[in-house]
């Protein structure tokens, strides 16, 4: 008999399994619940983009693209950025078309990080940070935002953090589950302690277009940062393209040099049918992401306003598709909550400690759902909220 | 200025570009020219599999899958692998589905490997094992298989390179580019050396279909070795899908309990419309194999008589699809002959030193191309044997 135990990776060994698949598992043996916990929209993907896709299908479109992606597509991604975001890339030698933003964040991980380095990850956060660099052999620093300060990785926070050792900083913002936010005199901030160093950044934008009342602001925006600055983005939440895999990554080309080698060996290239539906996305598609915006806006407006009524404290997210208020007032621990939620009532919600341990406290409450689920949602929090009352846990 | 240099992972920088790419670089810009050089079916994806993606793009399956794949292909996957190669896995402890069988390679290695762990990967072979498996800080052992041993990784060779360091050993079979197969046989006299140890064996089978007169062996069949074998296998070569990205990669529980954490963080899921594809791929799609086989093999046998009729030495490839001639009689090293070959009569076809510096001597055509071109191929290939006796470097 193998001794399976003594075969395996000790780093993989190691790595957490999520926090979310769990309330998934409960959810799917579960009739009329409502799920305000996956991370996905819940617009399909609008169909002229679909239809991109059909007609290169039909066409028989079927083969290998290049690996960094289709030139025309990643052509397109340039002029993308250019137009939406100010951003300039060369989309020959300074991005990569990828399997969604998830295998960006990893092959930007494994080519900048040797064993012992540390790289900052601002929590709470979406789940692959931690794990994907400590895979490399690096030491995930975990660095706890605060509701006070929207959840903004602060400079504050950085200098108590930095150290010799430090080689990357994680920039997931907007912020999966917070919704937190970083503005410009934000980066100013960062810029001035890591002048002169050669700490690299990893932005994951995949939110950048669900920014509500502002326009989002990427590190590779700013003039001392760029250099410095790897772009994670992609079709997923913009585009409601999740279950195509389609991302990309954006940066000095003697980074995406090494990337690809990586991408080339491990992936080979990104899915070809995704692609030609990404290039109408990028084509074609900026009245669908204002169009799905503007619906997000109105959820959360309604949602923040919910779940305050009910007496669940809820600062107002400036990004992404997340309400994360604050439990505390209910006695209960957010596993508890969660799972009382989702049993007696049929709510799932996400535990806020399953994007880190400073996230205890608070739950996310996804609002990619139809207003109907989020009426119908609000309502039966309330009244898992009255129990509460009537328990003794919950005050006021 | 950042030192771009200094921020990169030693690792990263260590990793050589893929000796195949430069041919194409030199191809795109000539017109007229016959490739025999790309690793992917001539064919395009047959019209039920494609209509079975478009299906599921009009009725707007457009969001993530489970992380695995979905059940209902996992499902289908377990009964083709029964049906057509005797092999159990079960579902849903034993199988994920993958981006590719790259994605499960490197998934594979990454859950296995420690640092200063060695790897043996029979030479010639694809180009993704050495670099992959140092990523991790593994040491790739390249083991140089024989022409005369039809490129067998014979239990001789693994006994000389064994060492207590040994964690697990790479099956390439069918192979690219060498065409060599493994058979029962094979596969007792390495169980015989590794029995007791807790050597892994990482099986490729990707070209598992495309065996020729005599049917696909997988370690996994065997006995001894089935509780040791990661299988990788996937819809690319079979099924004429290289752009889809669908593989998948079956294994003892215990791994692959480890491999999902790693493929849930750095890809999420293998492409929804790729997996419904598939589905109907595994449903109908055993017709699809044959058809396809039965062609290639055609081409098979007409490409190696014309080899060594015009004067190229070539054994018969028993899988895959490329024939490796032995170009040494043309006095000419692999890279001239191939340099020479493109430029002055316009066909490609791969230096078999990209595929390991012992595949020197050797040149790989694929005959997954039309038998038109590959009758002009020959035509071109004999004007430049022929020249090259004029030159007076080639005897015979």
């Amino acid at each position: 008999m193998i001794d399976y135990n003594k075969v395996l990776s000790d780093k993989v060994k190691k790595v957490q399994p999520s926090g979310i698949r769990k309330f998934f598992d409960l959810l799917q043996d579960m009739t009329g619940a409502i799920s305000l916990g996956v991370g996905e929209p819940d617009f399909v993907t609008p169909w002229h983009i679909r239809d991109a896709g059909i007609y290169s299908l039909e066409k028989g479109f079927t083969k290998y693209s290049s690996n960094a992606g289709l030139a025309a597509l990643r052509r397109e991604i340039a002029k993308y950025l250019k137009r939406r975001f100010d951003l300039s890339y060369d989309y020959n030698t300074e991005m990569i078309v990828t399997v969604g933003g998830s295998e960006a964040i990893d092959m930007a991980m494994r080519a900048l990080l040797n064993p012992g380095d540390e790289v900052i990850v601002p929590m709470p956060s979406f789940v692959c940070y931690p794990p994907l660099a400590e895979m490399t052999g690096a030491k995930a620093v975990l660095v706890e935002t605060r509701a006070e300060d929207e959840f903004k990785l602060t400079s504050e926070l950085i200098r108590q953090h930095i150290t010799p050792r430090t080689k990357l900083i994680v920039l997931p913002f907007p912020n999966n589950p917070t919704g937190g936010t970083m503005e410009k005199e934000d980066y100013d901030a960062i810029a001035q302690i890591i002048e002169g160093t050669d700490i690299m950044l990893l932005s994951d934008e995949i939110y950048a277009e669900l920014t509500y009342g502002g326009h989002h602001y990427s590190p590779a925006n700013h003039p001392k940062l760029y250099e410095r600055t790897i772009l994670v983005n992609g079709f997923s939440k913009s585009h409601a393209m999740t279950g195509w895999r389609m991302g990309y990554v954006c940066g000095p080309a003697p980074v995406i040099a090494q990337m690809i080698k990586l991408h080339q060996f491990a992936i080979m290239c990104a899915p070809t049918t995704s692609q030609y539906a990404a290039l109408e996305a990028m084509q074609n598609g900026d009245g669908d992401i204002e169009m799905m915006r503007e619906e997000y806006d109105g959820r959360r407006k309604y949602i923040v306003e919910g779940l305050n009524r009910i007496g669940l404290p809820c600062r107002e997210p400036k990004g992404a598709f997340y309400a994360f208020p604050d439990i505390r007032p209910t006695g209960l621990d957010s596993d508890t909550f969660c799972e009382r939620l989702l049993r007696e009532e049929k709510v799932a919600v996400i535990p806020g400690n399953a994007f880190g341990e400073c996230g205890e406290g608070f739950v996310r409450c996804s609002y990619a759902s139809s207003m109907h689920d989020l009426e119908e949602a609000l309502i039966r929090m309330e009244r898992f909220l009255n129990k509460l009352r009537d328990e003794g846990t919950m005050k006021g």
